[in-house]
């Protein structure tokens, strides 16, 4: 016998007679995670869901008093041995062990997207972490582009162009594991495992992502914001305003936030500087047109190391890497001895073979070109 | 004759005999917003979708490669006077201009609760509004307690207890206005709308809240909280760290977000003091246990004015208003010229006839009976 189906039962039939007050907006799902089993008890928090008012009705319910219309228009079995009440719970306690315990079927809450943000980043390797100054990293130079959608009002901006940076509330897109872990390794702490919830990873129960961004210019429906760290097509669920109630003076975190991610010299070979030259004639990038800017983007993707804790552990050794920023495809060598990278090759997403880009046979042919003009010697 | 059809149907096609890659998880929805059509131009961004990586072909394909197999698998009607092709980007020149502009259909995320939240707020009413200490409000006193769900693993809090603050992001779940106003009058802003982006306001595309609170004690599943502006039962979606990149040293705001919310002066009468000690002796509270915690809650949410700017407007005079706290129901009386708040009167949920609690009829009872004692005079 189920006692949470007893329960469910009589209270239904009770709500359906207007003899208890439900709030309307309250479906059952959200009373079941308040039944309680343990061993042979079953209890079943009344208190909270009586405060509400059912708005039909009007009226309040002492919870005491709710508690005793429940109890005695439960059914009496052999199996209640003792029921009583207290503060609005009611503790039924079972002449046997209850077998199953209650899977609470929670409401899912659907959300639309207000927009899409075009971003400098269109793939995970490469797109830099949230952070700020005062965390030894920003990424000012990086670009992006929110644009709200069609059954969103323009009006609804209006006011924003006032503050100077906002929250996005995003959704993970491109986190698509199939089984949630609840732990994982947070990239400063070298394969130590930490609690999602003690983490930004995007390895969630919901996909949902805070990130904070910088306004340049409101135009239309149309945000341009700098110092993501959002990829190409993540959908925005919504847009906060920051203000002072954000920012605290006193706060605690583990030691190891602190640890800077910022550790990489970034230089670039000649040949890249030329590259950069030869491209930049020829084809046009979506977000960034001064030659200077190009380099200053490479720069800071390159001085946070953009390697996941897994490619540091595997790849210890130097080698040959390359990460996508806007439509240019950088390559780099990893010294990891001397924390340095150096670029040396850039091309445009629209002057090769792109379908062959970046695979491991890539890479390898890559290496050889640029050993045979001198660019490298052997890595 | 609809040409966003047209194409769909195409590329549609094109995709099921695999000749064009699209990455598994992008769904048509995601294609649509990018066609845009305006007088008799269509035009396809393809550009931003085939940059994904089909994992199945594991192929790329160049943009202006995918617009030729499209233009060239596209009917040719005599609508179509010319087609083109530009960076990745189709421009389709119709003869006749578009009558039905393209609504897109945009797919929803289901979130679903990672837990609840039990508040000592259960109203609307009496709820502060999200602040600290740089904003001149901090409710210190309000507590919390939010419980994770059974398919939510405690592991995922581990480590959570060396961060001193954490972010709740929520649903608004009391927030059901029908029809959604793209603007808003901000509490601060007498009456003056500003657009909801630019708002922290309930009313939102996505009834998503952000809120800072402080962790007091982490318990398994449970973590206790202070500093909150939640009302009981809010879902909780998600919980992340408050970390350093999430205080700005340098950041810009319209001058209304400095407008004190604070204003109000809070003094207990006698009789509500001995009314507390009553209570105190007979029923539990939730939240609170020593008498000074009773008293400081109260203070806190009077200090912060409750009105809302429709009440203010409304009600210019003073008068007998009531707000719920914890299991207590506040009676107090609001001075507009004297910018003060007297609580002459509190009552526990369990001692009273609830039903009528806090309608005019009560009220007008509740200021009669507080005449005759000698209370209040007359207000």
């Amino acid at each position: 016998m189920d006692f949470a189906d007893i329960f469910k039962t009589t209270v239904t039939r009770l709500m359906e007679s207007n003899t208890l007050p439900i709030c309307d907006w309250l479906p059952w799902e959200f009373l079941c995670p308040k039944v309680q089993e343990r061993g042979d008890l079953c209890t079943f928090t009344v208190l909270r869901t009586v405060m509400k008012t059912n708005k039909a009705l009007n009226t309040f319910y002492n919870p005491c008093e709710w508690c005793d219309i429940i109890i005695e228009s439960l059914p009496k079995t052999q199996e209640m041995s003792e029921v009583s009440t207290e503060n609005g719970i009611i503790n039924i306690r079972l002449a046997q062990k209850i077998q199953t315990p209650l899977q609470p079927i929670d409401p899912a809450f659907a959300m639309q997207p207000i927009g899409f943000i075009s971003s400098c980043f269109s793939e995970k390797f490469g797109t830099p972490r949230q952070s700020n100054k005062n965390t030894g990293f920003y990424s000012k130079y990086s670009r992006g582009e929110i644009t709200l959608l069609n059954h969103v009002n323009a009006d609804s901006l209006d006011g924003l162009e006032e503050f100077s940076h906002i929250w996005l509330i995003f959704v993970f897109h491109k986190s698509t594991h199939s089984k949630l872990k609840s732990k994982v390794k947070p990239p400063r702490l070298n394969g130590q495992k930490k609690g999602i919830f003690a983490t930004r990873t995007p390895h969630r129960y919901n996909p949902i992502g805070l990130s904070l961004c910088k306004i340049m210019k409101i135009d239309g429906k149309k945000i341009m914001v700098s110092g993501i760290d959002l990829i190409d097509e993540t959908p925005i669920l919504d847009i906060k305003p920051y203000h002072p109630a954000d920012c605290l003076n006193e706060f605690s975190m583990p030691g190891y936030i602190k640890n800077p991610i910022y550790i990489y010299d970034v230089e670039f070979h000649d040949y890249a500087i030329e590259r950069i030259r030869i491209i930049k004639e020829k084809y046009p990038l979506k977000f960034y047109t001064a030659e200077e800017d190009w380099i200053e983007i490479i720069r800071e993707v390159l001085s946070q190391d953009p390697s996941t804790v897994h490619t540091k552990l595997k790849h210890q050794d130097q080698g040959l890497y390359a990460f996508k920023i806007d439509f240019l495809y950088v390559v780099y060598v990893r010294h990891c001895e001397k924390s340095s990278h150096l670029v040396v090759n850039v091309i445009h997403h629209f002057e090769a073979e792109i379908h062959e880009l970046r695979t491991e046979a890539w890479l390898s042919d890559m290496k050889d070109t640029l050993i045979s003009i001198g660019v490298l010697k052997s890595i």
